[in-house]
């Protein structure tokens, strides 16, 4: 074979260095590319066409519940920025800034959306007059920039790719729905396409968005046992329709002010599927956003038949499946690897016997077990196939979730849990931010994820200044 | 009704006014407004669904050709900008720069993406090693900002949404039939999808795109005789690929250096449609891109049985239309109108009568002919109703253009026309740069459009100068 010096080559093992070996595979999968733009990073075709999937899964989610996609300048005016107080507080720090435009230097410096709530705002003021007008249900899929030292491709990049939902409501319940309703969302999303299990639950005042009254997120936790904060939903109340004076006139003609929820998820995403489902041969990708569910490798493919077969298998699968047929002069073992690294969730592969007796060998990119399958109804056992291998990320997940989630009755089991086990604690907290800033001190990095919508009783009081417990919190590093 | 006062309110008629007209629709038809932000706009909800149906069908057919979507770092280091000179002459007058970052000056300035070509060489030149690495056929969708001073919304803004392709291949041949190829795409796209015929042709070296080799183009034009550059096709040679240092080794072995291409279609394309498809009474959608294709207005819906019918009838067609049904309180002629400016292809009228008759009556956006048709094959109906309106918008914007494109013999005429008739004007040129200038001063506007890919003998002589001709070229004014 030509290509032999082209073998796969090998990744850093997970358990040697998780982040070496997350590195490796976003490289060697060919997901994404440094930049010479710092902190910025290319998505590759393949790394895309997962995105492009998780798109066109939760936009129709989205708009099944009636929102309306739209989009809004990615410049905000610097005073745009500053109108609510918090908000500007919380993300000034991490701005870019147009100065120059036209070779001109600006009267009015503009900011690289870090998020877009104020030029949602600025807009629903002029488009918002009666409660005939709401409920404004708005999404929008762009790239942000929030400034970052230290980067990592999809984890933490200074631009990044999202979908941002800004909507506005009658009242102050509906808002809340919805902020629920879509954290509900993301939660079905999370399991039903990407095969990812998840903690939900409420931010602690500490880790809310700035701006928002209440902060919902959605927290997988990745195979070493590190949150990724994977999507949030945000209540608001009225506080930036006062700030920017957004009125509207009710049922019974009074002048009110509307309730404002905002929610997103973002190309992080993609490094929650890696962390979460890859082992060490690669990246194993959940069936449903796979840009190649299934790779056919014909095998001793210069025999007469082979590839006239394997072409015809390939014609009736890709009816219902994304089919690569593989019939470069590659080894059959480069690609082996190549599709395992890749994280293809099923190959066939069909060699000259395989067609003598109308079967190839189905594969699981999960389990690894070769099984011969008939050709007959090759479509229902790649389909069914496909939906062992969802089933099978999603447990294993779900596993190993309990099995890294510990339970911290007082402060030295605590300290005992975050320096010798790594995954999530469930532990009572006081209510009170220092706690938190000391434990998280104590721990070098253990932070509320959040509080669960169920929180178990563990014991009475925090698990860090020993006064009376108001919540159970689930605890853990993050990405 | 409640709703009385909020009458649909009259557009200035496009005789009268066309700018006025372009703006009337634009906001009455809610496709965009302004914002906060100067020199950007809000594209809303019914304007952004178009181009979701826009992006949809490109994206297919730039697919089915083999090419993957990826996504580049939206700034571009300013030394990376300047690594190919004409390129950075072209764009360096309209650039916004980014020279602050998380509170600290920047080290280097940073360009926001005019375009994209610097970013890809950069990668391509990480990723291009052999022949088999041949041909990179990459596309991405996004935003990108070119200062403007005066702006319009979709024709003329300063950030702006769109597609760029970027192809690199082994052989110039190779790299000029993907020129010539994606052109095609475009002129299809335009014809089969949008219904707007269209001059397509290459530009003249002085409207060449900044650092191209040949720049293809087409050329729709507008109601009122303007062109509007449609979307452009780019050859560069291996011009960007010796600044870039971008070489590969060719099948016999030799360093050599790839061949590129671009090419991009931008929201313009909203631009496009409106003010070559609408009318009077807004706008009209062609009914691939129509976010909503039949508008079902009930008559008499508080009469028993009328909304059960209509939305029985929404049921059925909504399988394989885009539809909607509206049972609001506001006044059937509110209905009306509001459908009509927003250039619904179709409206169905369903009424107690029409019920008793099993019909509904059926109206054109493009014709206003009402038509009782029978509700027992009203898909068949609808189907043919829709395929009418996409041909009689093709044929009447192709007469338009038929109508408006005036031949000149000598410079008089030129001048003549250029003054009293709206329009194109074909005639002769001696290739030098010289004449295209004087001819715009002399006209105050009228520039090559392209020298069309069948040019028509006129005369010997340049229509300006006198000298022997070289080409045949369009003129004309432009957005």
């Amino acid at each position: 074979m030509a290509n032999d010096k082209k073998m796969v080559e090998q990744i850093t093992s997970m358990d040697v260095d998780f982040a070496q070996w997350y590195t490796d595979v976003v490289k060697k999968a060919e997901l994404a590319d440094y930049s010479g733009v710092k902190g910025c990073m290319i998505i590759r075709p393949y790394g895309y066409a997962i995105w492009e999937n998780m798109q066109h899964d939760m936009d129709a989610r989205f708009k099944r519940l009636g929102h309306e996609n739209v989009y809004m300048p990615m410049f905000i005016p610097e005073s745009l920025l500053q109108k609510e107080k918090d908000h500007v507080e919380g993300f000034a720090p991490e701005c870019a800034i147009v100065t120059m435009g036209g070779q001109n230097k600006l009267a009015e410096r503009l900011i690289v959306r870090p998020t877009s709530e104020t030029l949602f705002c600025d807009h629903y003021k002029n488009i918002i007059h009666s409660y005939r007008d709401l409920p404004k249900l708005y999404n929008q899929w762009c790239n942000v920039v929030r400034w970052e030292k230290t980067t990592r491709p999809f984890l933490r990049t200074s631009e990044f790719l999202w979908q941002e939902g800004h909507t506005m409501h009658e009242t102050e319940e509906e808002a809340r729905e919805e902020t629920l309703q879509m954290l509900k969302v993301y939660e079905d999303f999370y399991s039903e396409t990407l095969a990812i299990p998840a903690v939900t639950g409420r931010k602690t005042e500490k880790e809310k968005f700035a701006g928002a009254k209440e902060t919902y997120t959605i927290e997988p936790m990745m195979h070493n046992g590190v949150a990724l904060q994977g999507g949030t939903s945000h209540y608001f109340g009225d506080g930036f329709a006062k700030a920017f004076d957004i009125t509207f006139t009710d049922r019974e003609n009074k002048i009110r002010y509307p309730h404002q929820t905002s929610w997103g998820a973002s190309t992080r995403m993609i490094g929650a599927i890696i962390m979460t489902h890859g082992d060490d041969n690669g990246l194993i990708l959940p069936p449903k956003v796979a840009p190649i569910q299934v790779a056919i490798i014909p095998i001793a493919q210069h025999k007469e038949g082979v590839l006239e077969r394997a072409t015809a298998l390939k014609n009736e699968l890709c009816e219902k499946f994304r089919v690569k047929l593989d019939d470069s002069d590659y080894s059959t073992g480069w690609k082996f690897s190549q599709y395992e690294m890749k994280g293809v969730p099923v190959r066939l592969e069909l060699g000259p016997r395989d067609i003598e007796n109308n079967s190839c060998v189905l594969v699981s990119r999960v389990t690894r077990e070769k099984v011969a399958v008939s050709l007959d109804n090759i479509v229902e056992e790649v389909e069914k196939a496909l939906a062992n291998v969802h089933k099978e990320l999603y447990d294993r997940a779900a596993r190993n979730l309990a099995e890294k989630t510990s339970v911290a009755h007082n402060h030295e089991e605590f300290l005992e849990i975050a320096e010798n086990r790594p995954g999530f604690i469930k532990a009572m907290w006081c209510g009170d931010a220092e706690c938190e800033d000391k434990l998280k001190e104590e721990t070098g990095g253990v932070k509320s994820r959040c509080i669960p919508f169920v929180e178990d009783h563990i014991a009475d009081t925090c698990v860090c200044c020993g006064k009376p417990a108001k919540h159970m919190v689930v605890w853990g590093r993050q990405y």
